[in-house]
């Protein structure tokens, strides 16, 4: 056994717990869509953001920005969504050698059953334990740690 | 663009920011790792449970099980630590069959480093913005979620 020197012992209280929280939660999140709507998180979460575009969908590169992902996970996920019939690929209107994405009816509809199944986990292991406070002060505290590393990006 | 039906617009405020600070924070964490120690966040803690056992090392089972990742993730990050020399695996001395992972001499100096540096980003972007009241606060919310998961789960 090693003696690893990292944070103090408070601070490992306060970051063991929320770093636990988050896994647990996220871990949970990604069950129960897989489990009941049969997709994971990161395509529910892909579908949202076509699902949300004014325009009924967008080009893979916006889509791939709007989701953080790098293009090769994108055209995966992409190729795969569009196999099980949520989304279709066009060639863009206004850019001939760009590829659009939007999704199909299917999609909607998964999209749908979707939110509804993320909203019920979401309530259900985090907001319905939080009061009215902490729910504020867990918006507070995010927001600022938000901020923070916006800050921080912005002086790289 | 769709009308997405799921959470009421104050349950979303608190759970988009409690949701980009994670991601946020714990991508962060993890370029830290990777641009400065070589080795992503999910390998540093591999090393990290297994600079902690006491014995020095454990069986890849309970590494699975204390990393609560699957056998076959495991397998791979185990064999690619020991191509870089971080951890050695002997066969169990108890048990014949199991194998058992320790750290290298090499390991433990990388344990250390990864250990001080993601210190230092966890309280950069997340400790050092929160003052002793939100700290606390986070680590009561925190606890608080954990332990209603807990319960659930063992309802299920």
């Amino acid at each position: 056994m090693i003696e690893i020197e990292w944070l103090t012992e408070d601070e490992q209280r306060v970051y063991r717990a929320f770093s636990a929280m988050s896994r647990e939660l996220f871990n949970h999140f990604d069950c129960d869509l897989k489990a009941d709507v049969g997709i994971p998180r990161t395509y529910y979460e892909l579908l949202f953001v076509l699902g949300s575009a004014p325009e009924g969908g967008m080009r893979l590169t916006e889509l791939a920005h709007a989701t953080r992902s790098n293009p090769s996970r994108i055209t995966y996920a992409v190729a795969r969504l569009e196999r099980d019939g949520l989304l279709r690929r066009t060639a863009s209107a206004t850019d001939g050698r760009a590829w659009h994405a939007e999704l199909t009816e299917a999609g909607a509809a998964t999209l749908q059953a979707a939110a509804r199944r993320h909203a019920r986990s979401v309530r259900e292991y985090l907001l319905d334990e939080l009061g009215e406070r902490q729910r504020e002060e867990l918006r507070r505290i995010s927001t600022k740690v938000l901020a923070r590393i916006e800050r921080i990006e912005r002086i790289d």
